[in-house]
């Protein structure tokens, strides 16, 4: 039984909410050696979840994360305990959304989650090492095939995938996920991964060429079944 | 002395953190029968600020706020802390970002600040009663000459000043602070205030009309200096 739970609940109202940080960390494909809890390892939204090993909610799966350190900034907290889950960097890592709703956990605890969204890059997640499936609480799931989670977990991912989508407009966010150099069709599929359908090819082609956030790199890619493609790469620009 | 000045260092650092809601609540004019702290109630941007009454930090001002509660969700907090300390009902209110730097307090108690924003309208200040000048430890401030502050409240102004400034482009935010109709030349000072800055009229005309975001009203609002000038309306588009 922890403090929290010996205290009645007029002593509980007194108490200072717990502050933990979370992390919704996206990549296009589960990093080399991960652990995948799902059937295929198709491209697609996957993301990072952790076996919780007590209560509250003890065995279900939750976000990366942990309670605020004395010692470190909020985001010092997500990137570490981001880090310690994955054993990968992230390319990329922002924060997202206080969530504080009433009554968050099981045990009638206030919790006050500060939730962060990071993103993966196919060269972060192809460089990983055999550290990244050591742990057997840590697992990649599909985003469109999520486990029952801990907390409000749920809605915090629901918050991430908005702001990622809302986000693709900005050509960083596609971009971050793929490497320095990348063809139009490699970028479209990116845009349809995120934004969950398909886009016109040559409409997407002509946005993209006219929103000045790429240049050609003047290398070609042998495409499997096409012409060799342009690859590009991208011209960062005021977000 | 607080529970938490009887703590050692080595106590407090199990603690979980202090939890506490500020908003930062501009205004284009200080509100009808408010406090006012600045040599006039020109045009700018205000905010209100509340003049703290212990420690620490006691007799600094501070943004209006207070401690997460037990029953309210973060918005909750946020709304009636800001509403307690002004009397007024903002038109619009959202979370900003969450602050949590090391030793944020003077005492080295570590404190978690989730942060809002909000805006208040002409017609809101307009409409303040005599209430909204009753705490003698609320005045409004110009945000461009603000006292020295309690905490890093600081920090937190700059970033709203920052992420007011972002969304500019977003008619939506010059909208608010104005009444339903306005001039085109009403539009711009808004903008100009929170920019910084002037800008030339005919381009901005240009500009307004091309983004679609305004409607004519039908009507003409007569002029001091010049002929009477259209009025438009806001047309809310997706955000």
């Amino acid at each position: 039984m922890s403090d929290w739970q010996k205290l009645n609940v007029a002593e509980r109202r007194r108490q200072s909410p717990r502050v933990a940080v979370s992390t919704v960390a996206f990549a296009l494909r589960p990093p080399a050696h991960a652990r995948v809890h799902a059937k295929d390892e198709e491209q697609g939204l996957w993301l990072p979840l952790v076996r919780r090993v007590r209560a509250p909610f003890k065995d279900a799966w939750a976000l990366p994360g942990g309670p605020t350190a004395w010692n470190q900034t909020l985001t010092q907290t997500a990137h570490a305990t981001l880090v310690a889950a994955t054993r990968i960097e992230p390319s990329y890592l922002e924060q997202l959304y206080s969530f504080g709703s009433v009554e968050r956990s099981a045990d009638a605890e206030r919790l006050v989650t500060i939730a962060y969204w990071a993103q993966y890059s196919a060269r972060d997640a192809a460089g990983a090492t055999a550290a990244a499936g050591e742990d057997t609480n840590v697992a990649w799931f599909r985003a469109d095939a999520l486990p029952d989670l801990a907390f409000d977990h749920g809605e915090i991912i629901a918050t991430a995938l908005t702001r990622l989508r809302s986000r693709t407009a900005y050509a960083a966010v596609a971009h971050r996920f793929l490497d320095p150099e990348f063809t139009l069709a490699q970028l479209r599929e990116v845009h349809e991964i995120i934004l969950g359908h398909p886009l016109d090819p040559a409409n997407f082609r002509r946005q993209m060429l006219a929103s000045k956030t790429l240049e050609e790199t003047g290398h070609s890619l042998a495409g499997v079944k096409h012409r060799p493609a342009k690859t590009y790469r991208y011209r960062p620009e005021e977000d």
